[in-house]
């Protein structure tokens, strides 16, 4: 079933956004028994399908990988950074998109509307089309321009709108409603975060559980499918504790830190000052005892170099998770020798000559 | 121990590249007793790690994925899509590197001369550099911009050579032989096969047998590791009988098929028209009752774009497989209802622009 995380209220398993009184929607649902009784022999994300509200009839023919833990030695600490970038479409936006065109095939919707800074929006244009699913996409003028090379050879249906990432947001709203069509909004979507919390589960059989996880939090699509996958993994009795959880949030684009007179122009895909997920990215800090930080554009280029030269070609908005990592050892926050998780979330291969 | 493909001669498992006669090199060595008992708990290419001529302690920290199989019907068959792009560099390249690369550590080499069209290149780069090895690049003037500007973001030792694939090739050669530094040619290296052959092992964990395998053949990297890959599978009593294999080749660069006088531009990736283990390939093709195919740039243009609206980004030497299977049916030689491995070979992130 779906529960409203501010009311309670609960819904069957359809496709739906949010609840009657504007509460953002999980899925609950009885887990297997017992976590490795539940794993599947597939060596790709099907492997985690018995955790997943979705059937396998459904599932689309393009499958998201299990991503590979590289472990390094930083700055005291064990980096284990999970490649979410070797997706499909180069993003870990893929794990959620999987499991919502899987929900849609469920439910015989055949057109949806998106917005997205851009890899959202690249991963619904490849996984719906084959599918039979027609995805109107709006994306934000200032997106990349090999993002949005991207989005047109993959046969996307592009609505490029001027202003910032909220203005965007409206307009796809609008246009969902006049003219009909369901709005599929991975920052609201439920099932979206049934398939980011695959990463957590992964990762866990990778590297077992890490004293820390820092993720990009801009409308908490991975941060929270982080924690709910271990939180999983505590229900099942499968682990006794959580991880601490670090979001990191972008100079000027601060909802969960406070928000900073200076802009970052880098982190792109979590520049986003409102979003509607707030109190539960607030509700895992405070479980977890964990906190927020913010990082400006020189220490994401510093982060991003760092990364590129030791063979990791990601996108800046992925270098953040580096660059909030250095801040809490200067800070003390994170104890020398402990193992931090930093999912690396898009790949830089995509706007090559934008970065 | 290695063994030449022409005179039979064995040299032990050291760092070389070809037989004194001039003869190309493979690896010979004992399998484990079966199959499944060799395999490793690692959802990574390190399962096949018991395959593999390479020390655990030497293996570079990046690691290379198992790529999903996309499973679509296709003029009749089964096509069996192996996702090979989505590696850590964005090409199957990487699982020749990282075995090469592990290789180069346990005989402290540091460093190396490399030539390439680009993904190789781009390959080395990003496994090599962690890993403490210097790695000089020699790649063609007309490489696509993406992949350059990938390669100095990667902080790689670039020197861009004009004129086609074989000067690149005589030029680092020469440049190798003048400085005393090794050349690690993945046309001549034996270890680089090593790596590809694990693309067999996995697919045959994830679709069993194919009956054909269509797969591009430049210099053969891929082309020979996969039928390395399932002629272990067969020493090793786990499989019978061997798929049939397809070579495919760019028009005007043919080795195995007849030269033609069109030439391609668009599959940069085999445009190699003088590869030293083009009498291994010939080999293959008889073993197998297989063929060679030769695709022109309209039937890779219209395998681009069909696999693209699929939601396969990829790049257009990855499409010259799609173009032969269509080319295949048409003559008859693939049956209906057969099962095809198709691997798509190089992500087409790296360059959307020059596409």
């Amino acid at each position: 079933m779906l529960v409203c995380s501010r009311c309670g209220r609960k819904y069957p398993e359809d496709f739906r956004l949010t609840c009657e009184c504007g509460g953002t929607l999980t899925v609950a649902r009885e887990l297997p028994a017992d976590f490795s009784g539940g794993l599947r022999n597939y060596p790709d994300m099907r492997r985690y399908l018995a955790f997943i509200p979705v059937s396998e009839e459904h599932l689309p023919r393009l499958v998201p990988s299990i991503t590979p833990v590289s472990r390094l030695k930083v700055n005291g600490v064990t980096a284990l950074f999970k490649l979410e970038y070797l997706q499909p479409t180069g993003s870990f936006k893929d794990r959620g998109t999987y499991v919502t065109v899987a929900k849609l095939k469920g439910e015989s919707i055949t057109e949806v509307v998106l917005d997205s800074s851009g890899n959202a929006a690249i991963s619904l244009a490849a996984f719906s089309r084959m599918e039979g699913i027609r995805a109107h996409l709006f994306v934000p003028e200032h997106t990349s321009p090999g993002k949005l090379a991207l989005l047109r050879r993959l046969g996307a249906e592009l609505h490029v709108v001027e202003g910032d990432r909220m203005a965007v947001h409206r307009e796809a709203v609008s246009f969902s409603k006049e003219k009909g069509i369901a709005y599929v909004s991975h920052w609201l979507n439920p099932y979206f975060l049934e398939g980011t919390k695959v990463a957590a589960l992964e990762a866990y059989e990778q590297a077992g559980v890490p004293d820390y996880v820092i993720s990009p939090a801009g409308s908490g699509t991975l941060f929270l499918g982080l924690w709910k996958g271990f939180s999983e993994l505590r229900s099942m009795g499968e682990i006794d504790e959580l991880p601490t959880f670090v979001a990191v949030q972008a100079e000027g684009y601060e909802s969960l830190c406070e928000r900073s007179t200076r802009k970052s122009h880098l982190a792109e895909g979590i520049a986003i000052t409102e979003p509607p997920r707030l109190e539960e990215m607030e509700a895992v800090l405070d479980e977890t005892g964990g906190t927020c930080v913010s990082v400006g554009d020189p220490g994401i280029e510093r982060a991003l170099r760092w990364l590129w030269e030791r063979g990791f070609p990601v996108e800046p908005t992925s270098a953040t998770v580096l660059a909030a990592l250095w801040e809490l050892r200067k800070r003390s926050f994170i104890r020398s020798g402990s193992s931090v998780l930093l999912p690396l979330t898009g790949s830089g291969l995509k706007g090559v000559e934008g970065i």
